[in-house]
């Protein structure tokens, strides 16, 4: 059997050769992994094709990284590391993906991109001490020094922190990264939401470095707007989903309320073990797995949306942002109404929309004509009104079990401004 | 909220529209479940885009059983049935889809139609007691009785086995049927395997009732044959693939080394849900579950293949068709070189092939024309060619464990034919 | 033979069905000649795809305004009438589309919907009385009799004119409209230009009827700033393309330099048939197409665009806008630099893009929310943005024969500002 | 205006970079002639997105050429080479693509490859002396000269008579050349008719050169299959359908019964300029030019079948098979049933699709496995029964003017047995 090179067909780029270092990468157990891990976390209740997972996204970032890589001729080193950064971004990702980030950082105040490190530094293993017999490949920090790859640099690229290269980063860290196309195109084909369709081709097509940093070309602009606008919209009608939304609430919860979480424990797990490890602890991780299983969601009972928020709400959300606040405020309500803790969740979206997706509001791209250097901005005034573009649409929700809704809906008014 | 209707968007047929009976059922906790139950088992080890759930190839089916009604002008309560059918008829489908259906038919003779059964007549509860407080929905049995529709026929249905409409039932089961032509198309979407895309439109316009049975006029006679090749490539080339079968082939030793195995209880898990059983059972059970989970597996030692059969390996495989005396070699291979228990598969996969996929050897449709009746042979000598056709290409495999791949080989020969 | 239906496989929407009013209009002369008309003029000559007619697409706005019905609950009349206006709303069109309109509207002053009108009101006939004998179907005038469609009616729809249901008129004209749908995803396919690329079954699914306007649902808001961005993008990247728009110029100028143009005559031509007759007049004219057949264009000499527009150009091109000081100005560089006639094309194509599409303008959409009306802006600020965004950039251009773009280029400001 | 190179958009195969040789070669007029002939002659007149032309399938045949050529590793000049040939390889192409490739050998004995080689060698102009002023770049003859590009050798590889390198040649002419990869995923693409959907990047992962030819590896078998597949189907539903045959054979006719027919002035013609040379000659070719274009066409008045061809009628095939007793048949239909002359034409294909499609016999590919060197009929009977598989199904058919089909379907088979 061959093991030189090996030829994986995804259904995005078609063929996708591995060779040398990122044959070996592939088979890393922190890459396997991945597999475990669904890119979209819950989309796929509303969704039903969305089962796709880190692996093939990784997978794909690298693909898009090596072609970006050519057609800005860069020199063999340089693919190499942006592409095997590439590969690596999304390592240290926790169960679910982007669902439990939030209340993780919030809680034990750490994110994936601090496991991405420790995995890279070789300071942490992926995989229990039991599972290590089995595990046929060498892990990605021995894999990285068998090739010579500087993992500082590595991380730095991934952190968008490369001082020397700003242009290799910003492949990898920008509104114009490729990490960004694979995953919009990519939810596209397996949600069906033709949205983020982008024509990949003609994107790559206007990259150009202009002063050590990653611009566009004129003939650019269109595809640019394109890929703002395609981001813009996938965020509201899937990432943002409302009954998406809920059902990561309620997993955050049923993690939030356990005490002493040890860091990267729970981002160590893949979906299924998350999953498992709270069947077995307290009836209310239990309960908010079944409930997930079988698609029994908490429902709506209170909204406020961008299009009817007076000053008086303003005011209340401004409080409801301090995660503190907000947590005591659920359980006044709890106490009030009688209702089990855990059952009553307010959710606030703004703020976590934007540490999701810091790229959301950078849309200021420099456009390179012939003679002179502009930003997106002298070209268009879409950019900037999508910046300005309310996602999602709702300020305030306050989701309950349904047999409480209706109490809820009816005190709700009175017990948030109290 | 309105509850009359929802629709759900499908990569593969867009947007699908539930009301009614439909709409419960897809809140049903029989149907639920089919989000953790993979379509193709192991086969994104492969193609990593395949992690598309029987939920979707459920809800495909019943959309294409809906418009083939249409097509047909079918009667209202005849386009509903056999569309209910078509949503239920993998509501018993075990963890992994087909992959552990042989070893369990094998060793407690039942499978996933037995399950869809007791499940339709209500005579099983797909769910652990202690989750049924967190269910909102009925069963579907309950549904089915709200609706009056008739377990039995649903049944015959599934089963091939209606009398009064024979193309009722062809529908769901034969070489043109809906389920088959779903699961082709979308394993095609989501592998990025092209061969199994067909022209769903064109196959659906040339359906035909001829004598109470399912036919196709004869414009239709390229589609057949398109569709007859599709499934053969897919075959080979996805739900044959030799990596794949080894996953799946490693899960099924794992159960099938379990002694005293309880009807149903494997078959009612979710993919996740076994794979958690297993690690917590005995060490090879752990070991196996390890290795799938970071794709540490066995590697093909010895290999005949269709090509190189002889009279004397003929008899080999004749005998090793036989499972009793399959295991009792790998028995042998396992004391004679000293291979811990479990470590050594022998693959003869030509019958289960044929269990899995009865539909292979069914090509003879008929065909109307203006005025007369024939077969597809009649038309086209490729249908019987395909029938002909090798899938796989090997007929026996021996896999073990990478470290005594080399003994193996060296001694296979001698072994298998003592 | 059975002429009762009739399925025509179009390569957009799949299986389009046809049957009485329609089978018959579709074998109109005035429908079949529009097999001979291509839908983007010259743009095949930068997207070689790009040969699709007008047929093709009156038969997919016809396709799409039947499903709007079907989606909106219209009548069997309403259906009948709008679908039968959406198929005939461009057998007026001229040879190559939109390329001659602005020219025959400046000169003679008639444009494709006056001849539409002719047409479908029996006034004039689009063939040419020798081939009569050989058309095997009445025209669209007789069919509309036969099946006693108010021709006033299809008018009044076509022309935006409809005062009792404006939805119905609104369908063919208004932002939102069929036709333009139809347009974005066919020129999107055969241009490769994957902008255009939008989703049809989501749009339909969101449009309602709201005091008798045509209006979109609230969950309708991505679907509809999706579309405005890509007719903005289509018009930037493939109708003004600056290639393609010095095709265009050059065709015009041809026609236009032709004294005592009969009215429609030229409208009345087929594309090969303009192309045949003006080879046999003047020498400009056989220059202007052989040029054409053998890609031999004139060259860009001179550009203001809209990013160095100052305030003395504002003051020249608002002169240059006058099409009769724009021909003088022609002229006057003819003369100057000894270039004959014809070769000296002044393009601002600002008003031409207008007249063209005047839907350009027309963003602002009605939203309707659970309780109330809205505007699209009140939701978004893409829409006005989309509004102001530049198509194409340059405001004045001027193309010359190569061998004298030197000259032009050189002496070009002081001319223009002269 | 960088005139290094250039970036076409291709439907088919996404951006076409054109550099050097190939950049010339585009701007050629007989390449720039090929926007004017349509690929599939009248196939539009069925489906009617069906109006690419040449010169998009010479673009795709070269950059597939291209592609096979890297990843088989050729050499620059070898790659240069077979992607000049693949480039030219239609430009002798005559207006309607194959339609009249038959008439004109059997009446003046040459064929498009006959034109092409007197192009290549510089023996001919394609253009008319008029036109010669307004083409702005040499014709092919001096961009290969001045390239140093064997002329002979491009025609030895057009023709499939490379003794050096048979597998150049092969790419070109074969089974599995690339010229019928690009035209059968083209014209399902534009026809809509899925059947030619084939996954180009599997089939150029399994090319390999063995023994200076062109094979395949063992994985590739599937591939093959499907690719035999694909053009059984397409011939039977697309390029012999009996409508755009009935259209072809009208069009043959007209150009059959002008007497002497100067050599390759037919065959040097746009579609247009043929069209528009036959409305001024006779009365019939008047007729049938506006037939066509108002798609008035004859009828089928009777036909004999492949499945009730009986001995009897198999001795009128053969002697209907000579065109001289075929059109003396005619003649005999038309005095005895007093029908005007050109209105009865008796088509028996078979011939002519073996003439225009000979690769349709040339299915057994060879097949490299790792040590051995096989046939693909070693692996699959469906190749073999793929020969054997009937197109078109009709044997012999007589189409007439409408008027007159009842009269000839009456007495058909009295006057075609006597």
């Amino acid at each position: 059997m061959n093991k030189e090179s090996k030829t994986i067909r995804d259904p995005i780029h078609g063929d996708i050769k591995l060779e040398g270092l990122f044959l070996d990468l592939i088979d890393a157990p922190e890459i396997q992994r991945l597999y475990d891990i669904k890119q979209l976390g819950f989309a796929h209740l509303v969704f039903p094709g969305a089962h796709h997972t880190r692996l093939e996204h990784s997978l794909g970032t690298y693909y898009m990284a090596f072609q970006a890589g050519e057609k800005l001729n860069l020199d063999k080193n340089e693919k190499e590391i942006v592409a095997c950064a590439a590969m690596l971004h999304d390592i240290g990702h926790g169960p679910f993906s982007h669902t439990l980030e939030f209340i993780l950082r919030e809680t034990i105040g750490i994110d994936h991109i601090d496991l991405t490190e420790k995995l890279i530094f070789g300071e942490h293993a992926i995989f229990d001490p039991k599972e290590k017999e089995f595990i046929g490949s060498p892990n990605v920090f021995d894999i990285l020094n068998k090739y010579a790859i500087d993992q500082k640099e590595i991380i730095r690229l991934i952190r968008g922190k490369t001082n020397k290269k700003p242009y290799l980063s910003q492949l990898l860290n920008s509104s114009i990264d490729v990490d960004q196309l694979d995953y919009l195109v990519r939810d596209a084909y397996y949600t069906g939401v033709a949205y983020g369709m982008i024509d990949i081709e003609r994107f790559l097509q206007t990259l150009i470095i202009n002063k050590n940093k990653l611009a566009v070309r004129k003939k650019g602009v269109g595809v640019v707007e394109n890929i703002l606008m395609a981001r813009t919209l996938m965020y509201s009608s899937v990432y943002f989903h409302k009954t998406v939304r809920i059902a990561e609430l309620m997993l955050s919860k049923a993690i939030e309320i356990i005490s002493d979480k040890e860091p990267f424990k729970f981002f160590k797990m893949t979906d299924a073990e998350l999953i498992n490890e709270l069947k077995k602890m307290g009836s209310f991780q239990h309960e908010i797995v079944t409930r997930l299983k079988y698609r029994t969601l908490f429902k709506q009972a209170y909204t406020i949306n961008e299009s009817n928020l007076d000053k008086k709400s303003v005011n209340l959300v401004k409080r409801l942002e301090n995660i503190k606040l907000r947590r005591e405020k659920e359980q006044e309500f709890e106490e009030s109404l009688n209702i089990p803790t855990g059952h009553i969740i307010i959710d606030v979206p703004f703020q976590e929309l934007h540490q999701a997706e810091p790229r959301i509001n950078q849309t200021n791209i420099i456009i390179v004509d012939e003679k002179e250097t502009k930003t997106l901005d002298d070209y268009t005034p879409v950019a900037k009104a999508i910046r300005l573009r309310p996602i999602p649409d709702w300020v305030v929700m306050i989701i309950t079990d349904e047999k409480y809704r209706d109490i809820v809906a009816k005190r709700a008014e009175k017990l948030l401004y109290r």
